[in-house]
């Protein structure tokens, strides 16, 4: 007989390492009771039932009698009984996934009230207003979850109750009325459609029905795919006995970070609010005080709170984000979970605690998110400049942002999709608004605190955010916000200054950040751990030296076309492109020659001692010359047989000639080099003489010369001796000692094929993920972005756009198809990224799952690729 | 001690199967020599030596005391010496590689003469006359071949002598006359800058290094890359006593096949001249009289003839292609081998021999080239139209050919290289002409017969030519030629039929040829033997009955775009394209879907219980719109608040927004689908509908449903799906059984790449070559081949355009990939091709290797496709 399948564990059962099958929240609670932590009873229902719950129809019926009988445990170490008139047991049903998905899922409070339960918990609390309080708060919480009643109904006659009593705040509404907010309510509910339920059993039994339903609701969905969780991991159900904050002054409720979750610092950072339930303080509606207040409102309580945050932090070794209720003067741990925290606070917090001796160099790295990094590289709004503050609200999220005022969040996101800067305000946010958030440069709310909604949000998104800024009162209709007499309109300029808590009116100029010290120790840790270099990319020589400055350890793509776009040398380029003849050609890149040599002067100079690779020319000539229309513009009013017509119709015949149906596909790359040798040659000769010239004087140049959009064992080969040949005669004309390669971007498909042909001739491969992504994929990106990728992401074609992470089924198939064959001619080749993904945690993952010797990306992507390398060499990144 | 490699040998030592190390020529004179045929005696000089003599600077001298030994028993062999002025052996020096390139490589006769030795010969041969006329003809050609002085002067100076004489022939012109011309000759080498050598031995080493630098000529070059002949081949060197056709009456030479090699038929087919020596045949200055009237002037020696004819066809049970020359009164064969022909004359041949019990099927199929076969599909002029014939020629390739009339190979060359018809006419052509005539649709020369360079080389190429139109006068210089009294000027349009050696003024219809009867059963043979199938490309009823005449077992790609662009149905198209909301767009698609199963219901008849596979749209929207400046041209005039300009607006509209970057790329195939479902449902239904009423009026349908484009698991699952419920509504409503299969193009690397994840859903694959060719290589076929890839063919970048050779290493290696992938998941998944590769022998043998189901190529394609992939099944193809 095969044994019945456990899905109940109660606290006593788990501990922190089944966090997959109990949920984070789970496993925390039934740790912190078997250290003797002060936790409600309570018991979980696993993911495993949640995935038997999505696939067996009456799965919930199939355990039922385990519920039962955990609840009887509960009811025993609570001393109280569920449903009973007498000494009824109240429990919160809540969702818990195995990673933490805040605002994702639903909670249910107060579960177990009915007429007759109310009335027990009244007489048992010695307090009626409490009791019906409780009550029609879980009436609209339970309608809202669990039957899908709209609230604007609840609200409004909550209002109406605030206004009968004549008080502002819910907590001062008196029982009378309350009672009859719940007669009220119940007819709100049956108007819908619904009967509420009043058996405790049944109420129990919809709410575990409703939490895993949860799990497939849309912001759940929209959740998981922004954070890359999988659809498998599914949530538990924590089932624990309720606890007050909220039967007097000296009651309470709140959360807090052992260190901070801003900027890191070691000392207790949290919110309480007096006589309240949890709910009160995430939501946001009621502004909290600092965790500080605390120790003089309920000194033993405080003490006592900061012994148990120091011990879990110890334990857990790591900051905590922890939820406690004060019931009558007693301190309950409701939760507790390692504390989402910002960029910077992480760095602080993972050194703070690697100097402390509590963690080791591998575990600090690994506590920084490479999405993360990016924002400590976020603009800041410039020091010197003058601020045109208007109201200062709570710094929730650190950095600044600029953009235009927009309210609504559907708004925000087809905006700030379009690539429009945008902040969204808001009186405070939900998660229905999470696409908004998402796509707005930073977030205002009038309403809510630190650990709000949008506050929360905002921090693991990167995005600025300032909440709580009370005085801002906004007309969401006229799409206006009044604040100290100033109106700002929808579409007007606002600048938000998350560190500090700052709006401004208008447009501030943004500086580029600093390296703090932490942050560079962290990375130099990371670089120890990393089996894979980071290079940059970088086509200037101030490019070379912010990419330096950031840890780039070489160049990993120098672009030499954009050197031809400059004002001065864009003509030249125009005269090369439209010459007829070889020897015209050859007059015209000579004065290029002088140009090239003074870049790569440059850039060598910047990068002394590390590799440059350079590309020669890749993009199709044709992109140098004006457009036809602008041409046949310019032709308005000449004479016919004048200088000036004659040479523009050249250009416009030669750019006729050139035109090609898909630009991507055509004449480019090294394709120019074998029919047009002179260009490539002018280039490489630039190259050497600006090398040798700096050898000369000290300088160590490692030039790597990089042949675009090969193809063909012949291209290369040809290309190589080309290079060579110029190479060789700029050394012996100089007399110096040079060492150089000559190797290829791989990013046809075809290039991977014939790897083992190429690397005969190729000295390094460096893929070239952004073409090799378009033609694996058939994707022109300019086309497919706007015309069908965007839906095949919503559609679920693809987790994530390939463009910004590495596609590994197929283009990264490839890729390793190439580093085998390139390797097994040349067993010592270079192997490298230069594509964008080159920047992208998980495609570094994989560039370090194939062995390659570097990943290059832009300057600003360094320190991301630098931990994100770390990461992967760790096997947290995979 | 390692042994020397012998390099030498004679006669005695060879056989037929050393054609690899002795050439064609060497390895037959040596098998002739073996079964005791009347061939003079002489040695070859192996292949290898070919490969010493491109690597070693000096290789002839290491082998020369050899040639003298090999010189040697020549001498005693033939009882003459070699550069003895008393009785002097002459020599023909002459290239022989393993595979025949008639007219390529370069011979030298009559090796030996000098000042000292001719006069021997006179006295030996007692003809002073035929003495000096050898000499001046051996001066002549060293002088061309060896020393490469220009021909002209000697051509100048024998016309002055013909005059001189007052003779019209060369063989009349007097020996007196011809001592001058002896000296004169000389007198032209020197002012060329050379001295003729007169030493026999320096004659010879200089004629054997010609022989070896002729390998590498541009003219072979370009007849080995035609013919896809190996440059590692190389040729050997046939050093052979001279036998002399032109001492007299009694003498001659001649030329004969022993079938037709222009119908097959079984008979002596070959010409020859009375007092000549060979080249004058080949190079058709002057006309040679039929084989068949040498039995008049020379009965023992044709019946001789006739025997050994008949000997060496049973002998190598092919027909042969014979050289031999009368010397005295005696036969002596110089050269066999198997005889080029016409494809038809090919066929018959084969399907004569196989019934003769001479060979068998296999070896029958194997006679015919694939690249031969679609000359049999050639045109022809229609037979009931009048003909405007001016002149007759001899019938030298069959088929007819239409163009426009050009006088120079570079200029055919030019203008049939963009796609313009022209037909070359010339006196005659030398190998120097092979570009004008590989352009060119036919070929017309006034001079020549049979077996004339244009004959042979127009044959060979599967082009009409007319040759020996004596009465033609060409005036080179003024563009003209005249016949009859009718003057043709250059451009004017011409009319070739080879098949009867009409030359007809003006342009005729030409129509489509028959199978005959040798043909269909050699097809049928080639079918019992083929691992594949073959399919065709058709689009509508017509193509499809076309297709299965040619005998095609099923229609690999029905392209459903083109039916939309009919002139009724395109502005429905268009409306639907413009459509802004999904019910606009579905109200077009209902009327284009009784068009569409109107299409299916003929294709599905034509192909009664034969698979069709159609493909779904394919190609972005935007190709069914006009171009944009049309659109604008077309509001011109409009008064902007009409209807009519509203409409024009709206597509200018709808056009901008769909232009794409690069369409290949773009918006298309599955994409299209994927985000407007409703063009795939109404054209499954259409499939759907179609195929169910024909099944209910018993006709058997199989329609396998093709999806275009898919590179992601989730497009095939979708579109799969799509089609599944259409198809089973479709079913179910019609209350019919019907089989039917969804599977996948694979013409993306991506989908090669995952085709394991595809075939989870697709239940065949076929490769879309083409596509796949573009995306592999990064190529815009439309871009690329004017702009590079030309040039990259001649470069020797690759051997042949890879969009007509299937790229093994880059394509093929991705089908491999995908052909494993797709099995490893759904072992009997059905595989085929259907990019334009489909047709092509070598890419057709490569399928045969992996193992796919079917190829499928135009309906013109099929025959050859038959006979390649039984080819490919013997291996004979690889």
């Amino acid at each position: 007989m095969v044994e019945a399948k456990k899905y109940i564990y109660d606290f006593s059962e788990g501990s922190a390492d089944m966090r997959t099958l109990l949920g984070g929240k789970g496993a925390n609670l039934a740790q912190m009771w078997k250290i003797g932590l002060p936790v409600p009873p309570g018991f979980i229902i696993t993911t495993e039932a949640c995935h038997k719950y999505w696939e067996e129809k009456d799965f919930i019926s199939s355990i039922w009698s385990d519920v039962e009988a955990a609840v009887a445990r509960v009811e025993e170490l609570a001393g109280k009984k569920f449903g009973s008139s007498q000494n009824p047991l109240l429990v919160s049903v809540r969702s818990g996934a195995p990673v933490s998905m805040p605002g994702m899922m639903d909670t249910i409070l107060n579960l177990g009230l009915n007429d007759d339960t109310v009335a027990a918990l009244a007489k048992s609390a010695g307090d009626e207003r409490f009791a019906y309080d409780s009550y029609r708060r879980f009436i609209q919480m339970f309608s809202d979850v669990v039957l899908e009643v709209d609230l604007d109904k609840f609200e409004e006659r909550l209002a109406q109750a605030r206004e009968n009593a004549g008080v502002k705040e819910d907590y001062k509404i008196p029982a009378e009325e309350l009672k009859k907010l719940v007669v009220d309510y119940k007819k709100i509910v049956e108007e819908a459609g619904h009967t509420f339920p009043s058996d405790p059993w049944v109420q129990l039994r919809l709410a575990i029905d409703a939490v895993f339903r949860s799990w497939n609701t849309p912001r759940a969905i929209t959740y998981r795919k922004i954070n890359n969780i999988p659809a498998e991991y599914g949530t538990a159900v924590n089932i624990v006995t309720m606890v007050f904050g909220n039967l007097g002054d000296d009651c309470g409720t709140g959360v807090c970070f052992t260190r901070s979750p801003s900027n890191g610092e070691n000392k207790l950072f949290g919110e309480y609010l007096i006589n309240a339930q949890g709910e009160d303080v995430v939501a946001g509606i009621r502004t909290p005080v600092p965790i500080a207040s605390l120790e003089a409102a309920m000194p033993e309580v405080y003490k006592e709170f900061h012994r148990i945050a120091k011990l879990l932090e110890t334990h857990y070794r790591d900051a905590q984000d922890i939820e406690f209720t004060v019931e009558r003067g007693k301190l309950y741990i409701l939760q507790t979970r390692n504390g989402k925290r910002t960029a910077s606070a992480a760095v602080r917090i993972a050194m703070d605690m690697l100097h402390e001796g509590l963690i080791d160099a591998e575990t600090a790295v690994s506590r920084v998110a490479p999405e993360q990094v990016e924002q400590l590289l976020h603009p800041q709004i410039d020091p010197k400049a003058k601020r045109n503050v208007i109201v200062k609200g709570l710094p929730a999220s650190p950095g600044a942002a600029v953009g235009r005022v927009v309210f609504d969040a559907d708004e925000a996101a087809e905006r700030g999709g379009k690539g429009e800067a945008v902040i969204l305000v808001r009186p405070e946010t939900t998660p229905d608004d999470i696409h908004g958030l998402f796509a707005a440069q930073g977030v205002l709310t009038s309403h809510g605190g630190m650990t709000s909604h949008a506050a929360v949000v905002a921090r693991g998104l990167g995005k600025p955010c300032v909440s709580g800024a009370e005085s801002v009162k906004i007309d969401l209709a006229g799409g206006t916000f009044t604040v100290g007499g100033v109106t700002v309109k929808k579409d007007d300029f606002l600048t938000l200054d998350g560190t500090n808590g700052d709006v401004i009116l208008g447009k501030m100029e943004l500086i580029e950040p600093q390296f703090d010290e932490n942050f560079r120790e962290l990375l130099e840790d990371a670089d120890k751990i990393s089996n894979l270099q980071v290079w940059a990319n970088a086509d200037t020589p101030e490019d070379a030296r912010r990419a330096r400055s950031f840890g780039a350890k070489g160049i990993g793509l120098c672009r030499t076309e954009h050197m031809f776009m400059a004002a001065e040398r864009l003509p030249v380029m125009q005269e090369m492109v439209v010459s007829t003849t070889t020897e015209e050609r050859v007059a015209q890149l000579k004065k290029l020659e002088v140009m090239q040599e003074e870049d790569f002067l440059g850039i060598f100079e910047a990068m002394e001692g590390l590799p440059v690779t350079v590309r020669l020319l890749d993009p199709p000539l044709h992109e140098f010359l004006p457009k036809i229309p602008e041409l046949t513009k310019a032709l308005e009013g000449l004479a016919p047989e004048s200088a000036e017509a004659k040479k523009i119709n050249a250009t416009i015949a030669r750019a006729r000639e050139l035109h090609e149906q898909n630009p991507m596909l055509g004449f480019r790359g090294c394709r120019l080099g074998m029919i047009f040798p002179e260009i490539y040659e002018m280039q490489a000769r630039a190259i050497f003489n600006a090398a040798c010239k700096l050898t000369k004087k000290g300088v160590r140049v490692i030039p790597d010369i990089m042949i675009p959009l090969v193809g063909t064992q012949e291209e290369m080969k040809r290309m190589r001796k080309l290079v060579d040949e110029i190479g060789a005669a700029v050394i012996k004309e100089n007399g110096v000692a040079l060492e150089y390669m000559v190797g290829t971007m791989i990013e046809l498909p075809r290039a991977a094929m014939v790897a083992d042909q190429l690397a005969e001739y190729a000295q390094f491969f460096s893929f070239g993920t952004n073409d090799l992504t378009q033609t694996t994929f058939g994707y022109s990106r300019d086309d497919a972005e706007g015309k069908f990728l965007g839906q095949y992401v919503e559609m679920g074609v693809f987790e994530e756009n390939p463009f910004a992470r590495l596609d590994r089924d197929g283009v990264g198939a490839l890729m390793e198809i190439a580093v085998g064959k390139g390797r097994s001619v040349r067993p010592e080749i270079q192997l490298g990224i230069c594509g964008e993904h080159g920047g992208n945690p998980s495609s570094i993952a994989f560039c370090n799952k194939l062995g390659l010797n570097y990943v290059s990306c832009s300057p600003f992507r360094v320190p991301v690729a630098r931990l994100s390398a770390a990461l992967a060499a760790l096997g947290v990144l995979k």
